[in-house]
């Protein structure tokens, strides 16, 4: 298996100079905080503006009546591609404000003293900060599940921490940092049997296999654009119809009101109450495009091109002396292509910097993740992420560069400190 | 003085075929409603996505420093655009956003009953709906100006209506439905004496006049980025710096954070402490490049180009019997472009429709403003908005075709009701 994906990336063909299967001087591993567009998204986005561009619902004339059809036409393939009715899709800026949403108009409103929120220590900022505030708001406590130290929940502790209190499961689908599979259906069907609802990110898991809300049970879901191959900008909250309809609105302006009177409004039904102000319509065809793009190549074929890579990487990684994987070091069924990593006697910072200098992009740092890393007795990590534009050599390189990094970041230091 | 500025926009000129300085075949006169995008916003929102495309902040590698100073760099521009500072300025979405920024982390946590909000009836929704929710949850009032019928706000309405339990006054710079130019250094000054903020939507402004915040001397201001020739999804807020120190955050997440402990978070200063998650990078490059764009035309060219569009057609409009103009009939310094108006005996979306059959297009509706409408005795309106890329042969399309308009309706409802 051959992957030529990253020629459909003008990004990862730039420094090439000329198309071809010979691998791209830019080794681009960092695909957890963004992925690249194909030129599917970005002609969809340049086209929309050039063809339709106009303000949606507001006008009769037919540029703004085609910009409401796309607009309308991408909520429809944002839903079939996660198994939703479009009446449960509101496009917001970024997974961030789809949990936020969330935070705001679900649980402050439900959650008062004695009420728990259960999530694991390893959720990204997005989906624990705002949690903190719900609980410093209304009384209610947060309860943490501690993976392991391959990065898998307790089946003990599950069952002991999600009870008659919890109100809310608030869960990645794929860790940003230790990169597992966590296993939804079953807290799905653990959450509600305790009457809890279940609030997932899965901005890590959207781009890289099969979501299906309605399998997994999910009562809310956010995801985010730009890390499956689509513009920025531009987010997804999936909520069950009934409970999106019985939530207040969030931010209020035009196009989300029904009538306004001088001292008061009512406000439209369904995603559109949670839409205020013009939209983003070149972000949302664009992430229509992405999916489309996504849904040509299938997930068959990007779960298996990713797996590879995936075994290729940690099996390089595993006969690194001095590597530490944070996580599960195996290329299992439940683990994703994100990798988190430290090497012995060096700061994460400065092998990022020694792979960058070989045009290798990894990511450094705590990645929106400071209790997970606390608990690991760390401050920060490197992270690397590849995905199914990514190729053999590549994953080659970055072990390499690994390999050699201890060598030339300790040659450094001595060159200064001799 | 002959306009060819629409061959910048490749949605003007797309039906053409090819350049030339014939008039384009789309009059697109609804730009109150969104404009189009040069083709340096689109080739630098390209460019972006091909060259620089990562995470901004959060890696070392050379692709996230550069998008990391690319949107810090489009910030200073947005800040010397308006007079501020670039650590003043808070990328939103939109300018929806912005207001309901402003409405949840000052007014919520400064305004109690007995308290009141003066605004014009002729707000946009986004910059009324927001200060009903206030009042609502704090027991402020709202009080309303009424702009007289040349959509001037009245001076002894004015000092009658801002006074002592006034905290906050929240106006237009440009009403989009009036075209009235608010006196708002007049107002800021009433305002200040009483010692209430001045919340300013300049959405309608900022692509048409030059914005000196510091001039004016508002307290906070909005706009949106696709209104000014920039990207959908991106918007601004400006807040004088020791206000914005003293608000709480708005949304959370990745980004805005300080550290964050297993329950408690503190947070970034300044404009980061707003924008959680992943910031729109491309959105804000893009907006940068529109004011590029409109720097290197000068507000001198655009005012007087759009000054004769619209001196040309209110004389024109005035001279069609059966039209009637919401607001300032006349050209004068203290009116924009935007002109609403009805056509006597017509349904507003009638005449948009018919309009739509010419290539002309304009909006119909309430424009996002009930409460004026009702206050006007009116369900609808018609809404004509030129800018420095339409021409006077579109202007006089126009106004030929809202001259037949009437005839063309009649006849249409004599041969469905003969």
């Amino acid at each position: 298996m051959n992957s030529c994906y990253y020629k459909d990336f003008p990004a990862l063909c730039a420094l090439d100079g000329e198309p071809g299967c010979t691998p791209p001087s830019l080794a681009y591993l960092d695909n957890a905080a963004t992925t690249h567009k194909p030129s599917a998204v970005l002609e969809t986005v340049e086209g929309y503006y050039r063809d339709c561009n106009a303000n949606p619902y507001r006008g009769v004339y037919r540029t703004s009546a085609a910009s409401t059809r796309l607009y309308e036409g991408s909520r429809n393939i944002v839903a079939d591609f996660v198994g939703a009715d479009a009446s449960e899709i509101v496009f917001t800026r970024n997974a961030t404000e789809a949990l936020n949403l969330v935070a705001v108009c679900y649980a402050l409103e439900r959650l008062s003293e004695g009420d728990e929120i259960a999530l694991p220590i390893s959720e990204h900022h997005s989906n624990l900060v705002v949690w903190q505030r719900v609980c410093e708001k209304t009384g209610a406590k947060l309860v943490f599940l501690y993976p392991d130290e391959n990065g898998r929940l307790r089946d003990g502790e599950m069952e002991d921490k999600i009870g008659p209190a919890t109100k809310l499961v608030a869960i990645a689908h794929i860790s940003n940092v230790l990169g597992t599979v966590f296993p939804i259906e079953k807290i799905t069907a653990l959450a509600h049997s305790m009457g809890a609802v279940v609030v997932l990110d899965c901005t890590q898991g959207v781009a890289h296999r099969p979501l299906d809300v309605r399998k997994l049970d999910v009562d809310f879901a956010a995801f985010s654009g730009h890390k499956m191959y689509g513009p920025m900008g531009i987010g997804v909250l999936y909520a069950k119809a009934d409970l999106l309809e019985s939530m207040p609105p969030f931010l209020l302006g035009g196009e989300m009101i029904d009538t306004v009177q001088d001292l008061h409004s009512t406000f439209e039904s369904g995603p559109k109450r949670f839409e205020a102000g013009t939209p983003n319509v070149a972000g949302a065809v664009g992430l229509a495009a992405a999916i489309d793009y996504l849904n040509r190549i299938g997930f068959e074929e990007i779960e298996e091109i990713e797996r590879s890579l995936t075994t290729r990487l940690l099996d390089g990684m595993r006969s690194i002396d001095s590597v530490r994987i944070y996580g599960n070091p195996y290329a299992t069924l439940d683990r994703s292509g994100v990798v988190a990593f430290g090497v012995v006697g060096t700061h994460p910072q400065d092998i990022a910097l020694v792979l960058d200098a070989r045009n290798i992009a990894i990511r450094s740092g705590s990645h929106c993740a400071q209790p997970l890393h606390r608990r690991l007795g760390i401050e920060m990590s490197c992270r690397v992420s590849p995905c199914f534009y990514n190729t053999p050599e590549q994953i080659d390189r970055f072990l390499d560069a690994v390999g050699e990094a201890r060598r030339t970041i300790s040659r450094r230091i001595m060159s200064v400190f001799p």
